[in-house]
């Protein structure tokens, strides 16, 4: 921990990183990453918490990556606010920011992508074609940028870990990928960037979405484990908020395969549009 | 280069590999990498020699990427031979023989796949739909298992070498891809393992590829720079000796887009099949 809270250091180029980590390396330390888009809020914090607790060097890149966005998407909308973020980090312990330029990331002659099937094909992998290709291809190239031992990602994301936790043992990467537990405001509404799209009323018809996952527990706890029972009520009740769905899904941990009876580990998967904002939510029900 | 001619040694197991390679790096050894499928001949012992001369351990890797394979194409039939590529190996310098089994180099739920658009999409991108996607995985994996500092391979693949660079830049690997120049035959036939398909008259006929190639750079040295007209007559001599042609092609040697006018720097490539064997070669000619 720094002893006071100065602000992190800022790198743009590659050159730099790589000198900083292999000096951390050359001391001994522990390299933690903890890949953001920016717009930081106490979600990613908690990731950088739980870095800067476990690695001597905790390397925090902000790169709002175009080609996870679809053409339809918020690329363009999506907050940015360098020198906000940078002040949410100060005195967080040894950080390092990486906050590239896209040419830095995506060279003029770029033609390469990482594809994966598997636990990317359904619910995200439906509803945002091409998503996961845009996320899979940063986050490895961060990877390789960095060279990381450990690598901290939020559970809010769930699929999204599953396919970064596919992608790096296909590649035989030496990164230990960290889940951290989804942070939420105090009444439910899980952290995301995109929360600040909400208008007050959107706010509020929101909470649907952790509510109606916090339902589904409720049901398994009552005894319904008929998952098609369980969907529909979740399905009830965040229509009833004027929430247009895209999917409510209850799945395998693992593969995300449909579960028929809830009668083993489980997970319920939403994503809905309040307005013109599109959330997404999970919880581990059974 | 070690005083007997001893075999190297096999590993087969990822663990032992790179124990191998993390010590050659402990005392300072350049690791070069020569990835192969096998079935080694003289092309594969110059990259070989090549990466001898400039690294102090060379990794061998002998192994027959099934994902590079179409439906219909070679690889059940494709020649493996472990023992008398070893034996092409003996008293060759530091060489280490990398050959795992297909589940050690692809695990049971492997879903990760690597594709570049870019100079993979023309001539053998469309003869040989997933070629490429095959190759970039397995090469991205063979260079993520080996993190070698230099890798070797032969100018007879020219398109695969293009993939492989366009792939390493773009995904910030820190290894110098070397080149090597084409072995051929005494009468021209550039050596490939594909090779010892060939029935003797087959043989005979495919010496049309490398003498078409050849006869390109006449027609230029004599004033001939309508690349149409070479192409037709490359195209006729290849006719002539009854090999099927795939493609014909005289393109910009970093792109391989088409070129009209042979009055800047062009490589000629042409992939035909001999009965059922399907050879590939080029040459540059401007």
């Amino acid at each position: 921990m720094n002893p006071t809270p100065s602000t992190p250091q800022v790198i743009t180029h590659v050159a730099e990183l790589q000198r900083r980590v292999h000096a951390a390396r050359q001391v001994g330390r522990v390299v933690g990453l903890v890949p953001t888009m920016g717009a930081l809020h106490e979600g990613h914090l908690s990731l950088i918490d739980a870095s800067t607790a476990e690695c001597g060097l905790t390397v925090v890149t902000i790169f709002v990556n175009p080609t996870q966005f679809g053409p339809n998407e918020d690329f363009a909308a999506y907050p940015r606010d360098l020198q906000h973020d940078l002040s949410l980090l100060a005195g967080r312990g040894e950080v390092l920011v990486f906050a590239p330029d896209t040419a830095t990331v995506y060279g003029a002659r770029h033609a390469t992508s990482i594809e994966v099937v598997g636990p990317a094909l359904p619910l995200e992998g439906e509803f945002r074609p091409g998503h996961f290709r845009g996320v899979a291809t940063v986050v490895l190239k961060l990877f390789l940028l960095v060279r990381p031992d450990r690598a901290y990602f939020g559970r809010k994301d769930y699929q999204q870990t599953l396919v970064v936790r596919r992608m790096t043992d296909d590649l035989h990467l030496p990164i230990h990928i960290e889940v951290c537990p989804t942070v939420r405001e105090p009444d439910g509404l899980a952290m995301s960037s995109r929360n600040v799209y909400l208008s007050p009323e959107e706010r509020q018809r929101a909470l649907a979405i952790s509510q109606s996952l916090l339902m589904a527990k409720h049901l398994i706890a009552g005894g319904t484990l008929d998952a098609a029972t369980v969907t529909a009520r979740m399905r009830e009740r965040l229509t009833a908020a004027d929430l247009k769905i895209d999917y409510v899904a209850l799945a395998d941990p693992d593969t995300l395969e449909g579960v028929a009876t809830l009668d083993r580990p489980t997970v319920a998967l939403i994503a809905a549009r309040v307005g013109q904002t599109r959330l997404i939510d999970n919880e581990r029900i059974v």
